[in-house]
């Protein structure tokens, strides 16, 4: 029998599909133009034929890529090396919320809105809300360990995790932490599992912690000449005391392209080269006034005057799409290629500008955005008048280099909320010495001995 | 040469002791009242000296056991196969506070309090606050995930480290992450660190993340009928969108024995078998007095109507060291064990009550008290007119089964801040099946596989 006819005889022939459709659409996810063609594509329904199906796999050495929605920017669900591509699309259930507790279990199919909906009809608060909430799975968000506009103020996906089950490559099923908040009862395998991109193991159920929903929000859109100006006023507002959630810096050019695409009006002025969008919530409206009075004071020191409030719930969803479009729009406006950088946030400004001189000195334009409370900076480099060869060869690799090295010495890292995948596993040795990843690697051997799990991810 | 020789040799006389002194103070921590010698103490200065040592011990086969200050209750420290103590005493110093990016850089030796002082003298706040703040190391902290009374409201250690420079058994030194929040780079080995109580490496620097300090808080103390009423109270008042930053539960036995010990007035009236310690903090004083009419209402539905304000800092801090004294009176007073039960808050009136019923058919007295609002329930078993047989043997220790048991059950685990160490360890089966506990043991192979770093700790 073939793979084929033994993974229907395991899941079903209902779970399995080798349509030339099915196959084109899920070796695809939104990482540049990539395809990976896998074998097979399974959309198993419980934690049992998961189980069977990784037995199995594990036996036969097949590799097995796990995907959510095929919203990921790092290409970690793309199956390189081809054999069963494992969509988590049917654990699409929310299986309880429990209010007392202010904890959920949902299965890693549901979509992150989709959760933040339910919960907050029952008053509770989810923070975690990446570019892509609207589509993307909450299991993706666990792999990368998503992070997303309101970082800032309330922490990333692994803040919110408790507990994970998790089917091993050889079927066991474990459950990797408890319930609660505190717990220091072994190796904290939960954290683990949180940013592995599905390398170590197949997560079935979350458990994940949620907070009080805050009342009422404030969004301030402060346009600026320079975008470094936007960068030291960021710094000084996360000094004052006053912590917005959510704290967005965007260059002209996003900002354009993402007006012009949701043909929305623009806000930036003439003589502006970015914006900031800054927002605070809370259960004070007075408190939260003061708080946009402050973060004026202090925007006003940089030169920062041209500060518009939203006065309608239909202006926040406006200003947040345009945000939120960003990413969409570089990447149907050119060719391009996205970094995900991280630094201390006082070194936001000294990033930006390196990221700047590096692309003068390398010929390629960049459009940077991102989440600058956290100093976290998405730089989209567009091919423009590149040629294949410098786009695809050492030329460009070089200089993605040195804005990794920048990120090292400013104390950050080469992926904030992205992940490492497929396409930035050749940088790791920027973070990393051979040890280190070599001690990760040996990990990886202690969850999946037999290397079938997503391999080809993470490192080379 | 013999090994107290070569280690001299290695780390130079003056930092390696083997007097009857020393072997007998650094064999000895806070739990219960256990001694192990080590053959040698050893208090190296500098990593490059730790990573040496490593690497000679590594090669000998040596054992390792790293020591803090000595305040833990789970034995995690004593040198149960003999070797080299490594005390982290003279790694004393707090290297830098960022205030712009609300970080600091220290070493592991520095005291809890000495900290958490310094960074508030910044207008910075680090909240985790053990018992033992006064004398144990933020090292020993990261060791064990250790939690405190401010969790409730702000998480334990492991949710403010952000980066560990860690020597690894082969003397390699690494740092596990970047100093920034977002962080998506390979494994999250910095988590993986904390709570693994010096079994996978060294942590010779910290990277802590900090807040901005509240500016005011207010204490209540609430005496209470029944044990469980006060559990029962403290879930709602959760539920009411109040986030106090303590929330303590303490039955009379306990308060009693501590106010008798510290020679303070004991707020308890007769008809009270317990009572809660409730603080809430925030900028804004009418916001907490609120708060606090708001907790005392949800207290009233529970008959819980004698409820006292702390009126100065002495008051405050006095109800404060009678909660801080428990442990160490309860120690004082009888032969005892420690259990860091932990399970959903909501059902915390259920543990306390399993816990009476398990000590009545068993023939134990406990006394309770700890972290209500985490569902962290310190239980102190009192050795009384129990035999040495019945204590030792597996009278107790199935009586204590049935209490983890019953902790599981509930959506718990059998330590929420405490760890595992030596004393826990053979209980670890009740969590995690022996595929669970190997996959652990694997991952300590990745670290350390001559397993030399505190063997026989966390694993039987």
């Amino acid at each position: 029998m073939d793979l084929v006819d033994e993974i229907r005889e395991i899941l079903g022939a209902d779970a399995v599909s080798i349509s030339p459709e099915d196959l084109d659409r899920y070796g695809r996810d939104n990482t540049e133009d990539f395809v990976f063609y896998p074998q097979v594509v399974v959309k198993p329904e419980t934690v049992e034929a998961i189980s069977s199906l990784l037995s199995w796999c594990n036996e036969h050495r097949i590799p097995v890529t796990a995907r959510g929605a095929g919203t990921g920017l790092s290409g970690a669900s793309l199956p390189i090396h081809g054999g069963v591509l494992l969509s988590m699309e049917k654990f699409n259930k929310i299986l309880s919320i429990d209010v007392q507790n202010m904890q959920a279990t949902v299965e890693p199919g549901v979509i992150n809105d989709i959760f933040r909906d339910e919960v907050e009809s029952h008053g509770l608060f989810y923070p975690p809300d990446p570019a892509s909430k609207g589509s993307c799975f909450l299991g993706g968000n666990i792999a990368h360990n998503s992070g997303g506009p309101k970082a800032v103020k309330y922490g990333v996906t692994k803040d919110y995790v408790l507990n994970l089950e998790v089917v091993l490559p050889n079927g066991e099923i474990i459950w990797t932490g408890a319930d609660t908040v505190k717990n220091s009862t072994g190796y904290n395998l939960t954290q683990l599992m949180v940013g592995s991109e599905g390398t170590l193991g197949i997560v079935t159920k979350i458990v994940f912690r949620l907070i009080a929903k805050p009342k009422h929000s404030l969004l301030l859109w402060a346009n600026v000449a320079q975008a470094t100006d936007a960068c030291k006023a960021v710094s000084k507002i996360m000094q004052s005391g006053v912590v917005p959630s959510g704290m967005e810096l965007m260059e002209r050019k996003g900002i354009d392209l993402s007006c012009n695409q949701l043909s929305l009006t623009n806000p930036l002025t003439n003589g502006s080269n970015a914006a900031l969008l800054i927002e605070v919530d809370g259960n004070n409206m007075d408190q939260l006034y003061d708080d946009c009075a402050s973060i004026g004071e202090d925007l006003a020191q940089f030169g920062i005057e041209e500060v518009l409030f939203a006065d309608s719930a239909e202006q926040k969803e406006n200003w947040w799409k345009i945000r939120r479009s960003i990413g969409e729009v570089v990447k149907n406006h050119s060719v391009y290629k996205e970094e995900d950088t991280v630094v201390k946030r006082s070194h936001l400004a000294d990033l930006m500008a390196g990221v700047k001189e590096i692309g003068a000195r390398y010929g390629f334009e960049s459009v940077c955005y991102g989440h600058a409370g956290d100093g976290n900076l998405h730089v989209n480099i567009l091919k423009n008048e590149l040629t294949d060869e410098e786009w695809e060869g050492a030329h460009l690799e070089n200089g993605i280099r040195e804005i990794f090295r920048l990120c090292k010495s400013l104390g950050g890292t080469i992926s904030g909320e992205h992940g490492i995948g497929y396409v930035q596993r050749k940088y790791m040795n920027e973070m990393f010495s051979d040890f280190h990843l070599n001690l990760m690697k040996e990990i990886k051997k202690a969850f999946d001995p037999n290397g079938i799990m997503n391999p080809g991810k993470i490192f080379e």
